[in-house]
C-alpha cells in the first residue's frame, strides 16, 4: 500500500486498476487530481478531513481552488448535488451525499438536490411515469436520512419545479448545439428529444441561486466522476449566461460486493441497500469477493490479498476511520493471520449498524419531507 | 374565378398560385382537403358557415370527421391553437383565432392557447427572455380582444406553464427519436438542444385535457396549415399514451400587402399590426400590390386583374361578407369600372374600423387577463 504524494491519495489495488481508468477518465474528462493544497484548505475550513477526503475515495476536481477563493472572500457558495430515482438507493449512492452534507456543514452552504425522475423516464425503456414518482418519493427519505441542514437544503423533483428548471434550461439549451451534446453524451439518431434536452436541465440547478437571488454565487457539485459530461456542458455555458463556471469534486464509483466496477441497483446481490435488514445484507457481504485463498489453510499459509478485497475496500473507503486499524487489518491479510469470514463478520457487523442508523433516520425523514421538498 | 367542387373551396389566382403550393403541401403533409359534406356538418352545428370556410381560406384538415363524430357522440371536444410572440401581432395572426372563437361558440369547447415564449427565444438568434416576455403580455392583449369566453379559455405561457407542459412533454419526447424529428423539421447538428425538444413542448397541450381531467377529450387545432409538422409528431405519438389522435383544421397565408407569400412582422410596410393608428394602416393599404394598370386611362380601357390583387384577396378573404358584392367587385375590375385608388380607399376603411374596434378590445382586455392566463 502506497501514499501518492503527489495526487494526495493512497493507492490501492481499485486504484490501481481504478488508477489506470480514473487517470484515463482525468485525462479524458480534463479534470484536476485533488492536490495536498487543496485537501488542506478543505480541513482548515471543515475543521478536520472527511476520510473520503483522507483515503482518495473522492479523487479529482474542477476549480475547487477557485471555489475556496470565493468562500474566503465571501461571495455566496452553494452545493449542488443529485439522485437519479430508477430503483432503490443503494450504499454507493450514498456516498456523494455523505461527502456534500460534510461540505453543507462545513462551509454553512445552501444544498441543491436534485432528483432527475425525467432523466430516469427518459432512458429506461420500461420505466413508467408512476413507478419513477414512487421510486423519487422512496429515494427522497434516503437523502434526507444522511442529515442534511433542512435550513439549507432545497430538494426538487424534476417535473415537480420543471416551471423553474425549464426557464433556465432554455437558456442553457440555445447555447447546446446537438453537434456538442451528441460528441459528449454520445447520443445518436435513435436517441429520444427528451434525453437529448436533459443536459439542459441537469445544468439549470448549477444557476439555481443565481437564478433565484438575482445576485452572484459559486457552486461546487460533489458527485461522482461519471456525471462529469454534464457539468462540461454547464461550464461551457456559464460564462456565456454571465454566471461562474461550476466547480466540481468528483468521487471514484463504490465497486459492487461481486461484480467489482460500479455498485448496480440492478444487480441486487451485489449492492447493500439502504432498506435491506441486517440479515439480508449479511448474506451479501458474505457473499462478497474477496482476495482470500481458496481454503483457510492456505490462507493461513500464503496470505491474502487485500488489494482486490472487496471487503477490505469496504473497510478501506467506508466503514474505518482509524488508520492504524486499516493498516493492521491489511498487514493481518498479506501475513494470513486474518480469515475472510472474519472479515465479513466484521463487516457484515459495522453495515448492519450503518443500516440501523439510517432506517431510524429514514423513518424520521418521512415527517421532513415537506421540509425538504420545493414545487412550483 | 371557378368553384373547386371536389375541394370544396373558391379558386383565385392566390389559389391557382396558392394551389400548386397547397396543392402539394395536401399531399406532402398528407392531409385531406375540406369536403363539402364536412363543411355542412360544421354550418349545421354552428347555425351559419364562417366566411373562412365558405370562401376556402381553411382548406384542408386531418380527422376533422372524426372530431365531429366525438362531439356528436357526446365525447368531450376541446380547441388548441396558439402564438409564437416574436412581435407585435399582425392582421395574418388573428385570422386562426377569429376562426377558432368561432369553432369555440358553435362547440361550446374548452380552448387550450398556447404561448410559445420558448419556441421563439430558442429560434431567434437576438431575440432575450426579457424581450419575448415583453411580446408576450403584449400579444395575449391581441389573443384576448378577439373576444374568446373567459370560462371556456385556457391561455398559458410555456415558461410560466412549464410545470404542466413539461410533465406531459417528456412522455411524447420519450418516442420521439432525433431521426424523426430531424425529418420532420430539418434539424441540424448545429440546431440547438431545446428547439429540438419543442416539438414536445407544443404536443404537450393536445393532452392536456386528458391530463387534466383524467378522462378522455378529442382536440381539434385550428392553425395556418405551416404548423402541421408539429401534429404529425402529436399524432403519432398520442395512441402510444393512450390519447386520440388530434384533429386539425387548416388556413392558408394570409399574404403580404406589398410582397404576397405570407404576411410577416418582419417587413412592416407590409403587416397591418393590431396597433397600427387607422392613418398608418391606411398608408399601407395604398401601397399595396394590386392587379392595376398604370393609369386610370388603362385600367378603365383594359381593366384590372382581381386575381391577382392584394387588396381585392383581403376584401375576398377577410373583409367582405356579401357574395354579392365581392362577386359584383370582381367584375367592375375586370371591366375597368372600378379603379385601385377607389378599392383602396374602401379597404382602408374597412380596416381603420376593424382597427379601431379591435383596439377597443384590447384596451379591456388589460383587465381581463388573469381571468384567461393560467399559470403553474
Amino acid at each position: 500500500m502506497a501514499i501518492d504524494e503527489e495526487l494526495g491519495f493512497v493507492v490501492t489495488p481499485w486504484e490501481v486498476r481504478g488508477e489506470v481508468d480514473y487517470g484515463k477518465l482525468i485525462k479524458k474528462f480534463g479534470v484536476e487530481p485533488l492536490t495536498r493544497e487543496l485537501l488542506q484548505r478543505i480541513e482548515r475550513h471543515a475543521g478536520y478531513l472527511h476520510l473520503y477526503l483522507r483515503r482518495g475515495l473522492f479523487f479529482a476536481h474542477r476549480d475547487l481552488g477557485l471555489w475556496l477563493d470565493s468562500y474566503e472572500k465571501g461571495v455566496k457558495v452553494v452545493l449542488y448535488t443529485g439522485r437519479g430515482p430508477s430503483g432503490r438507493t443503494h450504499i454507493g449512492h450514498l456516498v456523494p451525499w455523505i461527502f456534500t452534507k460534510y461540505l453543507q456543514d462545513a462551509f454553512k452552504a445552501t444544498l441543491y438536490f436534485q432528483v432527475t425522475d425525467d432523466e430516469k423516464f427518459l432512458v429506461k425503456q420500461e420505466l413508467t411515469m408512476d413507478e419513477v414518482e414512487r421510486y423519487s418519493y422512496d429515494n427522497v427519505l434516503d437523502v434526507i436520512a444522511v442529515g442534511f441542514d433542512p435550513e439549507r437544503t432545497k430538494m426538487f423533483i424534476d417535473t415537480k419545479y420543471a416551471k423553474t428548471l425549464y426557464r433556465i434550461a432554455v437558456e442553457v439549451a440555445k447555447h447546446v448545439t446537438f453537434s456538442t451534446a451528441k460528441a459528449t453524451f454520445g447520443f445518436t439518431e435513435s436517441s429520444n428529444i427528451g434525453i437529448i434536452f436533459f443536459p439542459a436541465i441537469q445544468a439549470a440547478p448549477c444557476f439555481l441561486a443565481q437564478y433565484l437571488e438575482g445576485k452572484d454565487a459559486h457552486v461546487l457539485i460533489p458527485c461522482a466522476i461519471d456525471q462529469d459530461p454534464y457539468w462540461r456542458i454547464a461550464r461551457d455555458v456559464a460564462p456565456k449566461l454571465g454566471f461562474r463556471k461550476p466547480a466540481g469534486i468528483f468521487s471514484k464509483f463504490v465497486p459492487g460486493l461481486i461484480q467489482g466496477g460500479k455498485m448496480s441497483a440492478s444487480i441486487p446481490e451485489s449492492s447493500i441497500f439502504m432498506t435491506d435488514t441486517p440479515e439480508e445484507a449479511a448474506k451479501k457481504v458474505w457473499n462478497a469477493f474477496t482476495g482470500g485463498q481458496p481454503t483457510v489453510k492456505e490462507q493461513r499459509e500464503k496470505g491474502g490479498n487485500p488489494d482486490i478485497c472487496t471487503v477490505y475496500y469496504y473497510f478501506y473507503f467506508l466503514f474505518e476511520e482509524d488508520d492504524k486499524v486499516v493498516e493492521e487489518l491489511y498487514q493481518r491479510c498479506r501475513t494470513g493471520d486474518v480469515i475472510c469470514g472474519e472479515c465479513k463478520r466484521k463487516l457484515a457487523e459495522r453495515v448492519a449498524k450503518f443500516l440501523e442508523e439510517h432506517q431510524r433516520r429514514r423513518e424520521r425523514a418521512k415527517d421532513l419531507i415537506d421540509k425538504f421538498l420545493v414545487e412550483d
